[in-house]
């Protein structure tokens, strides 16, 4: 698996604009600045999965730890109480507002797919009413390919980023990882609509993974108070433009996202906080969880609205609620048998899909890179294929005669839902995988999810409906619209538990519904590799919580035969994405290694001087692409008398800093170190927020060019230090739990003459992927069992 | 309050063996080497709360990183892939053995209680049907006499840590800080028997609080592998004698606890996560998952039983699960209005409740410390006037007919549970009160909570309910018994919410039951200042999915009332018990001081050479209450030549592993550095492991003293470090984040004769309030908004 991906990672890399080769470009003749810190993997670009020409710039890490310089000093103790009080208020107002729109996004979302996709299935079964079988099928058919074409055009060529899921890319955010483009008003606009086409097509996808990335674009647009692009900012909005507040705002959209999706506020806060986030905090947990309690009830609101018959087309199953609460659930001791076969084939075949997938997204990729037209093209070779798949395949199931104890109006409908669907057959009769095929993904959950109908299905439509979705949930995900994965993983686990229900009847209480829900269940779980969250998410679908142990028990065995097989399926999707994402726990041999070793193979660390000429800081900006400088004073007067050689660490001073310097002409004549004032006049703490790192903008002439500027206010004065005798695993332990974005490496030797910083350790430093490239000999030491060790 | 504190914890101090004292009297003559780290503050005691006399010795802080030696690198690179597996199976075997006990001992607790308490209540019943009240009376209070006497005399003279709710005191093992005696087998068995005595009792405590604190037991005694006081040790299960794995499964412990007294399995992991653990990773949040799944698996065996009959006595209640699902819960936008009643209601009343609260527990912590008799007779007296009233209160009822809708055997009943109890009205008739008085807790909430029954309570009956409630509330929780504060707040709580709904009832369609458990989960928001995790627990409780809307309203605006008055419960209990807990965030003045004026006011480090003099180690050992020291090697010849009064950072050296040495007598007579298998024929990492701090029990003749020891094998080569220009606040970040015991402080400048290491900085350096009586200051700078700032 991890051959396979660097073997990806290298096809990417021939085609797409990475880091390395924009940096070649810009100077060709390397000096040994340049050399990137580390032999960094070939993995590292950011394409969007199965997507090529991406506009793809520069992975930049967030920062998440305090720049603790003068300015911020400074900003921090003028603070008055009201502006604390207005921080905080303005933070649950920002959550309020995050809940609220991902509510009122997710109600428009959900109308618009049900309306279109209602009015289509209606024009579909009066076709067929009239037995004009053909028509329908171009109807059918056609509807489809356009809904597709709008949602595929809109992804290619507006916003390369929406297509796919977008909850790998959050959780690298998360993590420190900037994805570009990723957040934008841009992709908003197109995830929404994008999705609304997708879903409404009736591919095997969902809307659930958009939603959440719908949740995170409106929280990270409104933390950032609007956007640069359209000249709409709020000022008042600028103490969130930080990456720590942004990202708790994330983790607040995640949530609601999820939330929306599902209808699901604790699975949701339990979503971010098991798969999606990276650190965590009580107090983030309760904000969370205020978003989502906004989310629900603006849901609540949509659904009394709906009730009461004013939402057009809008079907029961419009926001997936299975409501399986008449069931009367009762499992004896006995029923662990069949609930342990369920929970083995979901790890089984949640791996195997896994597997699979990954195949799949790497032969897309190679389709993708060559060109527009081509992934144009996949998407809607898929939507056909789909498309003729759930029309044409019902055609071989057999009518079956309504069971007479059910009333005329449910067996057989031909109207906009409903779990009995006449289609081809003569009154009085259904045809089951009609049911199943011609209708909304959430229907067909709803039908097949259906309790006390055990004679309902045909073992053949099952399996077929099965077979089909294996298919079509393999082929789908990559293509080029805003897809899902919870949705196609939710049918086909359903398909399989369904069946296994019907084989094991006889011999179990168990309701066949409850079956198709613990197969889904179990699928997730396979594939995924979440419990608790999924089992509240379950829980809170199934409005059941009787279900709760049976389903903590498929979860568990599915999550573990599942991991002893490969990784999960947003893990394996950042691995081919080559996203640098810090694990939780370091590798074994990670032990083994010390930072100093690291650093040695490393070229020597640029550091500057506290008060530093122009020239040499436009040499090192244009020459190196590292993004922090340790500044370091020497042949200082110490306090205890001794100067000899003697230097000082004075700390750590940003690219974007020294940028804003220069391009504020923050020139001194001399070289003397300035005063507070002087400073403050100068730069505001807000400003130095702003992200610019395009050293090629700044002019400075020759003149200039020879006079000093005073990087101390400027400096973090705090930045995070670790022996050289340390190991890399704990130096891991260390930026992960705290989240830095450098780490500076001290010698541990104390004498003059000695380098008093002696490294700069960043996020590829450490990644184990990239020491391994350095030091293939570690893994052979014991890393072997890593895999084992680290996921439990 | 901080001040109430203060004055309480130099009260307690007086009485109590804390650490400065005994070291004074050990060695009256204080030299430089023992003086206190910082000045600490007076609080620092461990006496369990309103409890005098409690053998406590010395608080440790944890080791929660690990300790990177030769001896731990050499058996981590010699684990073998079979040890691996081992390891990670007993880790799952353990938590399902946790899970396992905890549910049998909760089935236990709840059977004993429910039998005893169903015994007296239908005898006292008897008595009262015959009319002989005073037999009644004197049959009961003589009951509960006994068994608060029983309760009690356990706690005061065998296990002073058993009594009380011991959620504080996990709560602060998980952030670090080890309570001596806490988790022992004595502690274990009092606790279950005390709990039950207590609980049967009718005192107006539960058993949630304690079956958490038993979880942990089970779970600290199942890691070390038994009990060294019994001579029970498994030699396998000595990978998981560690202060991490230990941490681990006593979070597995406490979830499984909640689990084991709500029946909430997700809650209970939530509990965990949201109010004790102060670290969380992925892995751990499905551990605890699955321990929490053992445990719902044990009670719903359990259940199944008792259904049959099997149970003896055993009522309704005994799992205490508040059945609402059959009210068809409505409730329309305008239900808004109560609900937010019930909210800051709940804030106020929680914040007051611990105001009070606290106020009380400094009243009997005067008491408890004239001793053991007082203690007992404090119980005693409380548990008389609680039967008392429970007894007596229900004879100012009046009799009400029953509904003649109802059948006869449900209204009046004699029984052991039931809604309409009979009392001393005559046929036809029920006493509302007696039904919730003369009744275990869980019986009354279950009454309290019924629904559907609008007319059965007298608002008279619901008021006076409430201020006995109230009362005892605040007077029971600080007797020597295991008690729960979940169960008192919950009745509280009930109460007030259901007077509420009476009041509101012409308006709302919202129905009283409801009413009731908005109140209790508001009360509980409201002192407790949780909200996802009761959340959850309500979900769970009340089995009804459709409340969560309304119930996460109610929280959240508990909670934020609550949190503009005062502290959680919990903090105030650690707070008056002097533990020194690291808070989630750091204070804002923290950002304007840093270690180095920190550590500036401590006395000098005291440092070790690698090759240091026995007499030198035993002198540091027998002087100073450190538990490491770092070692420093000097005149060392660098990589580079300079040798000029260089000196090495080599690390970190504990005070057990210097006790081991010198009591295995790994001496050296001359000073040399010795190889790997010398040290590995003398020491184990497992013994390594073992906590000995007694330096007196060292015996090292005159000629040893001259001898060497080679520290270098023993040292920790890995501790983190921070330079001594860094804040305080992202030293205590680091500090918390990675769950450190020592913290070095390094110099920021290099050059020869810099002393290489300036401080060392522990748990106590960084507690803002010993840092405050250090820098009186800085508190008034823009300390004053902290608060506000960090509960947020």
């Amino acid at each position: 698996m991890g051959e396979d991906s660097k073997q990806l990672g290298e096809s990417i890399m021939k085609s797409c604009n990475v880091i390395e080769e924009q940096e070649e470009e810009r100077d060709p003749e390397s000096n040994s600045l340049n050399q990137p810190l580390l032999k960094r993997n070939r993995t590292l670009s950011s394409t969007p999965l199965a997507l090529v020409g991406a506009k793809v710039s520069y992975i930049e890490s967030l920062d998440y730890e305090i720049n603790e310089n003068e300015l911020f000093k400074q900003d921090w103790r003028s603070r008055s109480r009201v502006q604390i009080l207005q921080y905080i208020f303005l933070k649950w107002l920002l959550a309020f507002l995050v809940g609220l729109l991902t509510g009122l996004i997710a109600t428009l979302i959900n109308l618009a797919i049900e309306n279109i996709a209602g009015y289509k299935i209606l024009a579909v079964v009066d076709y067929i009413h009239q037995e004009r079988y053909l028509a329908g099928f171009l109807y059918f058919c056609g509807f489809n390919f356009v809904l597709t074409l709008v949602a595929s055009v809109l992804c290619v060529c507006f916003a390369p980023t929406a297509a796919g899921p977008g909850i790998p890319e959050i959780k690298a955010y998360l993590n420190g990882v900037d994805t570009p483009n990723m957040y934008g008003p841009t992709t908003l606009i197109v995830k929404i609509i994008g999705s609304i086409g997708a879903v409404a097509a009736g591919l095997d996808l969902g809307k659930e993974g958009p939603l959440v990335h719908i949740g995170s674009c409106i929280a990270s647009i409104l933390g950032q108070g609007g956007t640069d692009k359209y000249q709409i900012k709020w000022r008042w909005l600028r103490y969130f433009n930080n990456d720590r507040d942004r990202r708790d705002l994330i983790t607040c959209g995640a949530s609601s996202g999820v939330c929306a999706a599902f209808r699901a506020p604790v699975g949701g806060v339990l979503f971010s906080l098991e798969e999606v986030a990276t650190w965590w905090r009580s107090s983030l947990l309760w904000r969370t969880f205020f978003s989502t309690a906004v989310v629900v009830v603006v849901l609540k609101g949509f659904i009394q609205l709906c009730n009461s018959g004013k939402c057009g087309h809008f079907g029961q199953g419009g926001l997936i609620i299975f409501d399986v609460s008449n069931v009367t659930v009762s499992y004896q001791l006995m029923d662990i048998i069949p609930v342990t076969i369920i929970g083995i084939l979901g790890g089984v075949l949640g791996s195997l899909y896994n597997h699979l997938l990954h195949k799949v997204l790497r032969l897309y990729n190679l389709i993708n890179q060559k060109g527009r037209i081509h992934k144009l093209l996949l998407s809607l070779a898929v939507a056909i294929f789909t498309s003729v798949c759930q029309y044409g395949l019902p055609f071989l199931a057999k009518c079956t005669p309504c069971d007479p104890s059910l009333p005329e109006s449910v067996c057989p409908t031909n109207g906009r839902s409903g779990n009995f669907k006449q289609f081809n057959c003569p009154k009085g009769h259904y045809n089951d995988l009609a049911t199943l095929l011609l209708t909304t993904n959430d229907d067909a959950v709803r039908n097949i999810f259906s309790s006390n109908t055990p004679h309902e299905f045909y073992t053949s439509s099952l399996l077929i409906f099965f077979v089909l979705y294996c298919i079509l949930g393999l082929i789908t995900f990559g293509i080029a619209v805003p897809s899902g994965l919870f949705l196609p993983i939710i049918l086909m686990g359903s398909g399989y538990g369904r069946l296994l229900g019907m084989f094991m009847g006889p011999h179990t209480n168990i309701d066949q519904g409850l079956f198709a829900v613990l197969g889904a269940a179990s699928l997730m779980a396979g594939s995924m590799r979440m419990t608790v969250s999924l089992c509240v998410i379950f829980l809170e679908l199934t409005n059941n919580l009787l279900l709760l142990p049976i389903t903590m028990f498929v979860l568990l065995i599915a999550k573990t035969v599942g991991d002893s097989f490969n990784r999960s399926i947003y893990e394996i999707i950042l691995d081919l994405k080559g996203l640098p994402f810090l694990e939780a726990a370091p590798e074994r041999w990670m032990r083994n290694l010390t930072v100093g070793e690291l650093v040695d193979v490393k070229p020597a660390v640029v550091t500057l001087h506290g008060v530093e000429k122009v020239a040499h800081i436009v040499d090192v900006l244009r020459n190196t692409t590292h993004n922090g400088f340790p500044v370091v004073d020497e042949g200082l007067a110490l306090p205890t008398g001794v100067t000899n050689g003697a230097t000082e660490v004075h700390g750590l001073i940003l690219r974007t800093h020294l940028i804003q310097a220069l391009k504020k002409k923050w020139f001194l004549k001399e070289k003397r170190r300035t005063e507070d004032w002087e400073v403050r006049e100068k730069f505001t703490w807000v400003e130095l927020a702003e992200r610019e790192t395009n050293i090629e903008e700044v002019a400075v002439n020759r003149e200039e060019m020879e006079m000093f500027v005073d990087l101390h206010p400027l400096t973090n004065t705090t930045p995070y230090t670790v022996l050289e005798s340390v190991s890399v695993a704990k130096a891991m332990v260390l930026f992960r739990q705290v989240g830095l974005r450098h780490l500076l490496v001290l010698p541990k030797y104390q004498a003059s003459g000695v380098t008093p910083v002696i490294g700069i350790l960043t996020r590829q430093d450490l990644l184990a992927h990239n020491i391994l490239a350095v030091f293939p000999n570690l893994a052979k030491s014991n890393g072997r069992e890593n895999k084992k060790g680290r996921s439990h």
